[in-house]
């Protein structure tokens, strides 16, 4: 699948460029610093796989600069010479975004990995595109303040990655997502020059806001190389509950009745289906705190920063609240750092079981809150017609309205028949979720995986404006080729 | 002043238009129902006037459309007459955003007014663009929940204008601006077509963030039709602090520790200064709660969704702790709605009591929150050095960083021989911003007011992106000319 930056679209310029790498590795090298510009295939190889191996990159060239001059040079060098770039952060992106192709440079923001600044009092924190974001929370920690985006890949993910693709992961429902969390921005633009929006100001509104254009835009825009973030109050009390439920539209209420009672103290809502936790249970260890099988299971965590431990006694009388009203059927509350660990395991261990459990087609999909469970009845319905035996995988971000919405193949059925018929499903369950109105993409990105779907689901209106920005940004289609809107 | 969107910057096509304005009236008639169409200078009179009169409309053709099709329709008309049109909610913005020139025609969204769908589930209400704020947050009060956004003008304001405007106000350190509280938009585009982004989604990462392109870009680039909001669990715990302290620094450090304590709970921090609470007692009958004056004050509200009250032991332990570190020299904390609301009085009441006080030149800024007391120290030096007298007026959101540095006239000068040094103290005051990373627009936007600076201050490359999107999106200029960006 490689290949596939190059069918998508056929673009008029850069694309266009068959040039010998030597030519312009040459010029590369004269223009950066030794140690900069790789070229050999063992040095590459890092850049060039994934853990699925879904896909394989070919860039004959990889640059790993170290500062913002440096990247615009690269930069200006490959526009000059009509070779795209393909920006790259930690790699651990699920949808292709960073996939190179054989005429194509990768750009590897990893060694601008400097935390530049950290202003506890202003709540922001200055950091360079290639920081990794488990050490860009423990440096807001050790100031006193939260930084809280966190996700499964956050040992070996970078903020820029995360800023290109809009990062979301399970603290969403309070903080949003990574776009809600930057206030600045610098980017390398496609001809080279740099974009100085590296502001750390929580209210500006003077002109168009050029920041969010690039957050979410997958390196197809710019690529950014710095970033002021937002900070938060630490969090000192946290309270984890696990519940066991009759329905997902029981789930529903209960998160209502969450934050009527809690606020933005519920920081996290987590569904767990049946499946999912027999799964985890079966292949990674954990454990369910109930005896008995339930339909449906939530995570609630309300976490606030107040050191007297205030929380405890609003959940305890939340769940009781619950309980009576006939919504819960069974419900632990953790008694202690560990167990809150081993019940977040619980949810967070179910990709891992997946694997476990046999091939996986997946959807990363959100739809209004109120109609989780109407989807979940109706893909559920569609699913089991389509192919009998499929089991279902749902998990995720509830208070979002997030779910990973994934099928685990058939007992009996062979892996290969199974993915084979991935494209299938995914339309099955994607016009379900266009039909309620939902995203077949809630936190994931377009990548090259769904470049496609996207042209299949989205207002004609919206492809054209969303063209019509690649084309005031990028014309010459330098930057990330074939990613996201598909434009070559 | 109303000519002035025309002599900005020579635009090459609508702006060339001088067309008599019976025809396009006459063809505008045909197309929309009866009522829609208003060219009598008495019927047209509200939508031309301002109540500080800075500026004068001069839009011989006021529409007043029902629908997003007949906006539609509206402008497709004038875009194919090369005739401008002007874009105006409750016309109560403090730039001149919505001020028409002689060739322009006014489209004003306020019969669009229709509250479509509250969705408590999703926490989520769409609502059309001329809806007034205070009815948005009172169909999400009869709901059980909350619209946080709340300003002054909340009475008359229009939601599409907050939208266009991305407006601010009193809650923005809890909540975001207007741009963080809105999930979808449908917007009216310059040829006339219509982008349905109306979607209800708490996350969707399939394409550009078109919504925050339109949002804050001041009619420039599409007209907001309707719009999905986001709501948050209702309030129900409130409690107010009023606190006099020695100076700048120790309100930040109070506002710190605030929210180390409470979190989120810190809804607003607001800053009056000495000369702010002065005029407040002298001209609107506010009252101090304390005998003696101090340098500085800070308004606290912490506000939960707890009925249990559980907020006041953590305010008054707050201001206990304050006070023994030495950062309060007096504080008081409302025993009642009612005594909130009086100290409230004191922070609202200061722009009208300014007009009380004499002419006003007026800073909407912001600097990050660490640098605010450097910033009155220097622009307090800096002004009395160039008009000894002149008496500062500052206040606003300091949780922000967004001070309302207002300059009252000095005691004995003349109204009109200060207010002809507008622009010069503007400079003087903007210069000390910019060079502390600051926005000389912090809420109240750009408009014809600061068109000027915005040129001023903003890097090139900046201006070059912003005229590059607006050349995507509205080559023609039909939208809005001459405000925010200055194009043509």
């Amino acid at each position: 699948m490689s290949g596939a930056p190059f069918s998508l679209a056929p673009g008029p310029t850069a694309r266009d460029a068959r040039r010998v790498p030597a030519e312009l590795a040459a010029r590369l090298r004269a223009a950066l610093p030794e140690g900069t510009v790789l070229t050999e295939e063992g040095d590459r190889t890092a850049y060039l796989v994934e853990e699925r191996s879904l896909y394989r990159g070919q860039a004959p060239i990889v640059l790993r600069p170290r500062s913002t001059a440096e990247v615009a040079a690269a930069v200006r060098i490959c526009a000059e010479a009509c070779v795209p770039i393909v920006p790259q952060g930690g790699n651990t992106g699920l949808v292709g975004g960073t996939v190179s192709g054989a005429h194509e440079v990768l750009l590897s923001l990893g060694r601008m990995n400097r935390i530049e600044d950290v202003d506890p009092l202003n709540f922001t924190m200055t950091v360079q595109a290639g920081c990794v974001l488990a050490d860009i929370q423990a440096a807001a920690e050790a100031h006193g303040r939260l930084f809280p985006l966190s996700l499964g890949a956050q040992g070996s993910c970078q903020i820029g990655g995360n800023l290109a693709s809009n990062a979301g992961g399970i603290n969403v429902l309070r903080y949003g997502n990574a776009r809600e969390l930057t206030l600045g921005l610098e980017v390398v633009l496609a001809d080279g020059r740099v974009w100085n929006g590296l502001r750390a100001l929580h209210k500006d509104n003077t002109g168009y806001a050029l920041k969010h254009l690039f957050i979410g835009s997958e390196g197809t825009l710019g690529i950014i190389t710095r970033a002021v973030l937002k900070l938060f109050p630490r969090l000192t009390d946290r309270q984890v509950a696990f519940c066991a439920l009759r329905d997902p539209a029981d789930a529903l209420t209960l998160l209502s009745m969450a934050r009527d009672r809690a606020g933005e103290a519920v920081t996290a809502f987590e569904l767990v289906s049946s499946f999912a936790l027999e799964i985890v249970e079966h292949h990674t260890g954990g454990q369910s705190p109930f005896t008995e099988r339930h339909p449906v299971y939530a995570l609630i965590e309300l976490a606030g920063s107040d050191a007297d431990g205030t929380l405890r006694p609003v959940l305890e009388s939340l769940l009781e609240q619950a309980f009576e009203a006939g919504l819960v059927a069974d419900a632990v509350i953790a008694e202690s750092l560990e167990q809150a660990a081993a019940l977040w395991r619980l949810r967070e261990g179910i990709p891992e079981a997946q694997k476990k459990a046999g091939g996986s087609i997946k959807h990363d999909v959100s739809v209004p809150v109120s109609r989780v469970p109407a989807f979940l009845k109706r893909a559920g319905d569609a699913v089991a017609a389509a192919m009998p035996g499929a089991r279902i995988c749902a998990f995720g971000h509830l208070g979002d309205g997030n779910i990973h919405y994934n099928l685990t193949q058939p007992e009996g059925m062979e892996k290969a028949a199974f993915l084979a018929r991935w494209e299938e499903m995914n339309g099955i369950v994607h016009d379900i979720v266009v039909d309620l109105g939902g995203s077949i993409s809630a936190e994931h990105g377009i990548g090259l995986l769904k470049a496609g779907e996207l042209r299949r689901y989205k207002d004609p209106v919206e492809m054209e404006l969303m063209g019509r920005l690649r084309d005031a940004l990028d014309p010459a289609r330098i930057l990330n080729p074939g990613k996201m809107v598909g434009l070559g």
